[in-house]
């Protein structure tokens, strides 16, 4: 580990002014469409509604919605002769292309059977959903006191941009980062850690001169995949998606996800953004003070651009522990590991005793009390030691130090490293400058 | 830094089922009482109410009060000759007890002009406020889909005990600590970060046979006092504060606060508490999954006693601040000085290279970089070296190591300890392990 002269840490607030995520655009536009049956009171998000409907069923509603309108309208061609024609995945991208649009969405929701009560055109019109959690700050639960639990860590860090560029005496370019939880109020849930409303975030945002905005958003592309493969993640399973032009945010002027081959496909892992000057430039017009940044050697002043490299704490950590799994035959037996980076590991080093008895506890728990000092290490004296490299190998530690009757005569122990199985023999006072060895290496 | 072997790590969530709190008592129990002003609608903490109303006006409003009701009646001896002697704190004592008795409040409410609009006997009758922040799951704002934002970060480590035990494989005694965001939706905040809606706690719960309670509370309250001293925090200032049997929280069997005496008055910054099998006993009751723990030596399966150590991190953050802070005068010059044990200070070293020439940055540029591997480190070339020294001092940096033409030729270096402003010379080599073994002191 170093630590970049750069970077700034920061632990902003969950809870922060409502007017943050109006200037953020979140109030306004961190939406989802949504539809109840007034029938039976059931809910859907629009873009989903596609998933309950049959194919069949769903060639049929078009054709139905084609012979209700005048097609001259439409923004693209349609007739039902080209519906006959689609593939399942070209007829649900029609499908939903028109739910999604505000004139004819209204014509083709009429021709949809409720999927819960079976109803035909008992739906109420699109509106949007906010996905943020909002809730009431003081004893009165009313627009006033609506307050909002952040749905991204970066809005807390731009507001506080200025108070950390000069507390911590930094000159652009400079980053602040942040780990901390975020909220979305999501409909659906899905693949464990991928999709949940409570989330870990692990953010920096990067401060730079508008002229150097390309520069710096090729420097953190390749250096957050670079910080992927330094901890051991397979590089196959990673890979960019740069986003084309016609669908950057709002905010981006250059987008690309670091994705990860997921047993269920590739999901974004982490996103890095070209985000222009457009979040202090609104954050200023909301707040009405200047987040303008005085450039000592040019003695200009501007609002800097902001190059982030925004990762999902628990995304990045169900990678991490899907990457390592394995499972494999160890002379006849099976073994299930967890082949974690040393630096990931949650436990560096366990220490076995190979008996307890002729002193050997001694000595173990005497190592063991000695590298808990700078190490988590587990001690274990239960059952042969095959079984308990078994339960390391389990828990993903990384290197197992066994004590035995070689240890009380000459003060030796054996290591072994968890993925090549390999043992070395090495003094016990040598352990520990051992292991922060291999800790350090990348 | 020794990691304990017989406390384990957890990251619970913020938001949990809300059963959680009906389990807890949170949902019942963690209220303010409040009225209302039918008049003018403001809002009043019953509690606060007596702050907002001059004495002599209060004594007025007790005998009309008095003269209401039958005296017999009253749970305790009051009279008008009484009020008259009473001082002003014995005063606010009576005038609160008798607001917070159901069935004399509403009389002695009726007796009190709103102290925004003035009118009197306008006052709703007090009722509960539920100081836990709430929001809705899903886009349906109903009672099916509240959930509350944690108030306390201890109910997640209760419903993940038996998770927690048998992954990493403790016995008891053993403990599981957590630090963490927690949300009270308070009234009234106060005192900076002394009491704020969003807050940080560090908590530890450690679980513990039913018969050896007292053995593990009198450990953690003297540990956690140690552990306040151990970070330099000046003893005169720290004190326990021991609750007397009838002013026992309903799941505490012994308690005790930490407090220190901030410029504002003793203000508690951690709390010790003998919780006993309340907890778990409730959570099993409400969840209906046994939280019983089994006993290999003796074969016993029981529900755990609890000893609790609550930190408040936010409050002791400010408190290890403020205790920090001096003001001194240094050769006739004033300096502000943050005296932060070097484990709390949040730069370990600065750099300073005398002048800007002969090689001088060179070799500081080498020094901080190395530094910087292991430590926080702070490079300032800017400025006389006593301008330098007065940045560091105000930012609690315990070393400033000093670049001279010395170092040109001997290779040794200056460095300068904070609280003493002491020199010694070192070789430029010696410098990281003399930093870390300062570091590692208490």
């Amino acid at each position: 580990m170093t630590y970049r002269e750069n970077v700034e840490g920061l632990d902003a607030s969950i809870l922060m002014h409502p007017r943050v995520w109006e200037a953020s655009g979140h109030v306004e536009n961190f939406t989802d469409p949504m539809i109840d049956c007034k029938q039976c009171k059931s809910r859907y998000r629009l873009d989903t509604l596609s998933d309950l409907i049959a194919e069949k069923k769903k060639r049929k509603i078009i054709e139905a919605f084609l012979e209700n309108i005048s097609k001259n309208n439409l923004p693209y061609d349609l007739s039902n002769s080209d519906i006959k024609n689609f593939s399942e995945h070209e007829l649900n991208e029609k499908f939903n292309s028109i739910l999604e649009n505000n004139e004819f969405g209204k014509i083709l929701l009429a021709e949809i059977n409720c999927p819960q009560c079976g109803n035909k055109g008992t739906f109420t019109e699109a509106r949007k959903f906010n996905l943020m959690f909002k809730t009431f700050v003081g004893p009165v639960e009313d627009n006033g006191s609506v307050v909002y639990l952040r749905p991204e860590t970066a809005q807390g860090i731009f507001v506080n941009f200025l108070n950390v560029q000069s507390s911590a005496r930094q000159k652009i370019p400079f980053g602040i980062a942040q780990i901390g939880k975020a909220f979305r109020n999501e409909i659906n849930t899905k693949n464990f850690l991928f999709r949940t409303r409570e989330f870990e975030q692990m953010e920096m945002q990067f401060f730079v001169k508008p002229a150097e905005d390309k520069k710096w958003y090729d420097y953190w592309k390749h250096e957050r995949l670079e910080w992927f493969y330094s901890l051991g993640m397979t590089k196959d399973k990673l890979r960019y998606h740069d986003h084309p032009k016609e669908k950057l945010a709002h905010y981006a002027k250059e987008a690309t996800d670091i994705e990860y081959l997921f047993p269920f496909g590739w999901g974004e892992i982490e996103g890095i953004h070209n985000r222009t000057n457009f979040d202090l430039s609104r954050h200023e017009e909301y707040s009405g003070k200047s987040l303008k940044y005085f450039d000592e050697e040019s003695k200009e002043k501007f609002i800097p651009y902001i190059i982030e490299t925004s990762a999902g704490a628990s995304r990045s950590f169900m990678a991490f522990l899907v990457d390592a799994y394995y499972e494999e035959e160890v002379n006849g037996e099976q073994r299930s590991v967890l082949k974690f980076h040393p630096k990931l590991a949650p436990i560096k080093a366990a220490v076995f005793p190979l008996v307890n008895k002729d002193g050997m506890p001694e000595i173990s728990q005497k190592i063991e009390k000695d590298l808990r000092k700078n190490l988590k290490v587990f001690y274990d004296d239960k059952g042969a030691v095959g079984r308990r490299y078994r339960r390391q190998d389990e828990a993903g530690t990384p290197f197992c130090i066994t004590i035995d009757t070689q240890t009380l005569s000459d003060q030796t122990v054996t290591i072994r490293e968890r993925d090549s199985m390999e043992q070395i023999r090495l003094s016990s006072d040598k352990i520990l400058s051992y292991l922060l060895d291999k800790l350090s290496q990348s």
